[in-house]
């Protein structure tokens, strides 16, 4: 196989290296699937109006985010259980990460333990947090990621109960024994969270995570931590607003990848009235769900977006050649993203705006 | 065959295990199908705009229809000949049924009669009415169904012809001689409706059922009975509002599955008309057509419908496993809207207005 | 092969019965075929909107047309060469026309005199014009039309050229030597028109019929006729007023079945526009197109149409079954219209308006 | 293989006549090739509105672009490497434009000298301008273009980068051996240009060509030439303002064929926005991209073009047959706009207007 010179062939080479029931935990959405397909759809929707004849000679993707420089805006996203796609798991990301100089949200659901994965980056780090029953395992988690280092929380929201995804349900998939909860290692109730078997997807009633959480919990995370809060799963201008006044830093335009609800507004769809709601506000805006090209990246920074997120891609990197493949991962979009800058006459985010968009079609 | 997860899989496995010709009947939509095949597509014009942090630690589905609580809006079309797909036919339908705590519309081409039906039911019945041309033999048919315990009537008024269904042509199918018209055992001209053969499609003109019904006929059918009136095949703003001048307690807006007329609107996209229409209306709506997912459900609730109802679905449930089957879909999308209703923060149907839908497709 | 129950089973049946360069020059339009295609999709962007509690145990069909009452609206549109699907050519087409009680409009480049096809004729007869360089041979053809009984004239302006059509371009299409152009036997020069060979597409600048018309000629063909003139290929709603201005009695709008230009607006598309123009004129509005169920026919109905003209699938029925095939094809059709219009309550032509019809799609 | 008879004849038969990587250097557009598609879709989402009745006994394409005379609007767009379709490069090219009465615009990226080629070439030519980074070079460049006679210059503006076409990545093309950069003779550094090997896509910190041209830049062109100047690649109506602000004689509506920027707004969607803007101005709008049917070419003039230009299909046609294909793909298109302007009662380029098109779908 021949070194991927774009992410569909990262994800066509990472479905041929993965396990059946990993590659379908790793691919799918719930149920019809619709969402998923869907967010990839909707740039196809949305067209570069790009200038020309502006020195483009120096491109810049330098960015401030939370008050914090990074040469990109091109960032890695939680997801869960990195030990199915390598045996370092997280910590081997964090180091493709680092080596790609972007940044990594590593995931409540590691398989590496925060304290190991910071040990191992050398990257600027977030921590998402899943907010456990007990809110004390929850406490102590925050202070461990603010001890090791971690420069945010991001809360994510959309995940009340799991969504039902019926590739993992067909092909039985189940976190393999030989991975553990690592940040859990002293909560024996967690490590049987979503090992195979009947109860594959967690009873609603029975989850380790809390279905209460409420914009009342923001209040409890900002007083047990000083971390910045971003929020992720943000899908409707009400939200946004909340966020915001909640006291959020950032928000995170998500719908998790197609993986919880089925049906659901695209991340892009979603976009343009989160940005109208937080025009006036100090709230910074992310976006995730479906970003494979530069251009793509580009025409949500170009609809309000500060920040694009990865999923799937870099799992994919990882599967396909551990830190290296995930640092390939990220500068191919890096790169893919100034180059698109460059095409469009924008040679610095600064100069983005929404005039580079408009909707696709015969427009008289 | 492993035990279907979702209705799609119900309608594969039942498609093996059913007949040619009763494949072609339970499945065919009339002439080009492109109602048929609407229907579902446009559920996937309709996007979910999900909010969080609300305590979905409990979602109720619970609902009042006509006055009576029900644990779900989830509910049974009305559908002919159930003895195609099981020996016990729609007795064993109602035990379903009531494993899943839902209600039955039993139609007026039950193949049990409508009393054998009550007597296996521990469920609340609706009772669908064809009006037979001898208005006599209907009023009797009415006076059984209060006698056994009906609770309301349901007048389906799409069907002044029947449908051209192509595919029962192609295959020639045809109720078969072991099957009656329970309900009209009393009635010996009715014994051949719809047996196989030359005329396998009744001549309008000789149909037994009368294509001359008003809206006049309304005031007939209510001096007749004193059970609540609920009129199936609502499809525009303009016949809501003559249901509600008419004194129905509710409508269906329904195209009859794409069975009658093929080139109609959907039923979603007529929702919202009928829903302006009956604003200020006590009149309840519901809705079939095409709903096979729980989202599905949660978008027509969220566009004016009270409640859900499955036609086919139900029948591919109780060919594959009989009473069983019949719960099982049923459950299946029972809790499919609770989890969709969870992960968007609506924990009741109170909770849920139009703000929770919006068209797909970029809006900027 | 068992006897088609529809138009599409009859074009199927057809096109295994014909030779090779017959399907092409019968299936085909111009170049990409775009307006091919297109003129049946308009068909499925378009919604019936049905009503109920109409009392339609009668449906009529009947219609008036240029003064003369006929039993349904479903007509026969010109096409060339008859002959080519059946040995009787258009005497034949006339004999099922007549079977169907429906209207004939012979083309002149029938197969057979137009003579001879009014003395098979039981059914009124339209007679359509090309009109010849030398008017005077038209002229000729006029009063013959006139003496023979014809009851219009109906003048084609979408051929100034011919279009260029690919299929038959490739498969090398003629007429064959055995087909004569019948209308013209005094004109030996006709008698070579689109016979195969490197000149199959006739040079326009040696066509043999006028590419000079103007809205004056109108004024000439009223000078020679006083037959009611019918002008066929309006596709705007600025030729509709002129025409109406020009003294038509009525108007087809036709693209010519996607033949002649490539990319032009469907009929669907453009009856709207003309059919306000024509709102407050005595002028006559009719369509063809793409129209191949009783359903299509319904929606031009609601949209303006006062009848509907089938072309092709006459052929087909030529093809696969002579006059009884011709007699079936049509008799499918209004009995679709009669069924879909009972199914929609509107029992009669007069009660069909644009009520009954909206765009698809969600509208919310 | 037979003579092809239209544009997409002429691509399949180069495609199979051609090497590998030259087709996929032909035939690919940048990254997911979005754009490359969706040039061609527009064109089907614009219809034409046929006007008849009008005299086309007589039709003309003829037309005046930057003060001289030309018998049809369809010229030929610039393009690079002829060699790698035919011996004799873009002095073949020529001969075939000459012989099809079109212009030719030479690329600087020619094969052949821009001197060789004025001497085979009987025809009107502009020459095409890729600025180099010493911009002695380009002055020499121009000099040379104005003293051979070419009549314009044609600055291309989209290629301040090299698009990502991986395509060509993926079956390494590279410009072979035996091809020089034949303007370049005089610049030995140019002559490694996109030789094949890991440097295939040239790193745009090193590429030859000036990433850092301006606006202001079109005033250092002004004082170098008194040629009249063409800007290529202009999207958005900012541009074409300030086009016109510059002194540029014509504007090129233009994504070049999808190969630059993928997602961008296809050429059709962006011609109206230009036309408005430009149209109090002197300054002449021509398009490309996706242009394969006269009808096309007609659609893109009644949105405001004055000319077409074809860039893939001469190529195509030099591969097949030499100048005799360049000749007949010019011609083809030349008769099949002259033939849709015939069928649309458009007898000259000036009758030509907005009033010709709509977009597709039903208004009302
Ligand atoms: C395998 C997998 C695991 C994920 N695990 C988490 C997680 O633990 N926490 C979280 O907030 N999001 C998680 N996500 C969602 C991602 O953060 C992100 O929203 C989504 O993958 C973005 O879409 P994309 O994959 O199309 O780029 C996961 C996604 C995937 C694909
Ligand atoms: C096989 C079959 C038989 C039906 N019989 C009846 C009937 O007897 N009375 C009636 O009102 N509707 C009847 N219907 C229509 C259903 O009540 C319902 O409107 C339709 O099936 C809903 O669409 P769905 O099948 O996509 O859920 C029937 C539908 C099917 C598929
Ligand atoms: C094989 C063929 C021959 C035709 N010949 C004529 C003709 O001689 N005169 C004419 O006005 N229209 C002619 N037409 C056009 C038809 O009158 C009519 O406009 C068209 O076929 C309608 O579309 P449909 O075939 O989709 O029903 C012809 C069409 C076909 C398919
Ligand atoms: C193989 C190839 C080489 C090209 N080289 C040049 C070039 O040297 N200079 C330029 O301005 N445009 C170049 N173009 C772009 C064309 O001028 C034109 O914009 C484009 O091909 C139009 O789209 P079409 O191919 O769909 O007709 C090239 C295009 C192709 C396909």
């Amino acid at each position: 196989m021949s070194k991927p010179i774009n992410l569909h062939e990262y994800e066509q080479q990472a479905m041929t290296l993965l396990e059946g029931p990993t590659c379908d935990y790793y691919a799918g959405g719930c149920e019809d699937e619709v969402t998923l397909r869907a967010n990839l759809q909707s740039f196809e929707q949305v067209r570069l109006r790009p200038r020309f004849l502006v020195d483009v000679r120096e491109v810049s993707t330098a960015t401030i985010l939370l008050g914090k420089p990074l040469d990109s805006p091109i960032l890695v996203a939680p997801s869960a259980y990195h030990g199915l796609a390598h045996a370092e798991g997280e910590c081997e990301t964090a180091r493709g990460v680092a080596q790609a100089g972007s940044l990594f949200t590593v995931s409540t659901l590691a398989t590496r333990s925060l304290e190991e994965v910071a040990a191992a980056a050398e990257c600027p780090l977030w921590f998402q947090l899943y907010v456990y029953r007990d809110r004390s395992v929850s406490e102590r988690l925050i202070a461990r990621a603010e001890a090791a280092g971690y420069q945010a929380l991001m809360l994510t929201i959309d995940r009340p109960w799991l969504g039902r995804r019926e590739r993992e349900l067909r092909s039985g998939f189940g976190v393999p024994s030989h991975l553990s909860m690592a940040n859990f290692r002293d909560v024996p109730a967690a490590q049987n969270y979503r090992r195979a078997g009947p109860n594959a997807l967690p009873d609603p009633k029975a989850d380790m995570f809390d279905a209460g959480l409420t914009w009342e919990s923001i209040a409890w995370l900002r007083s047990v931590t000083s971390l910045p809060i971003i929020i992720k799963g943000i899908l409707t201008a009400e939200d946004a607003v909340l966020a915001a006044q909640a006291g959020a830093a950032a928000v995170v335009v998500s719908n998790h990848g197609g993986r919880q609800i089925d049906g659901t507004v695209t991340t892009l769809e979603a976009l343009p009235e989160v940005a109208t709601a937080l025009a006036d506000s100090a709230c910074e805006i992310y976006i995730d769900g479906g970003i494979r090209r530069g251009s793509d990246a580009l025409k949500a920074l170009a609809l309000g977006a500060q920040a694009i997120m990865l999923g799937r891609p870099v799992l994919w990197g990882l599967a396909v050649a551990g830190s290296a493949g995930v640092a390939d991962v990220l500068t191919i979009m890096q790169r893919e993203l100034q180059r698109s800058m460059a095409l469009c006459g924008r040679p610095n985010l600064a100069s983005i705006d929404r005039s580079l968009v408009r909707p696709s079609g015969m427009l008289f």
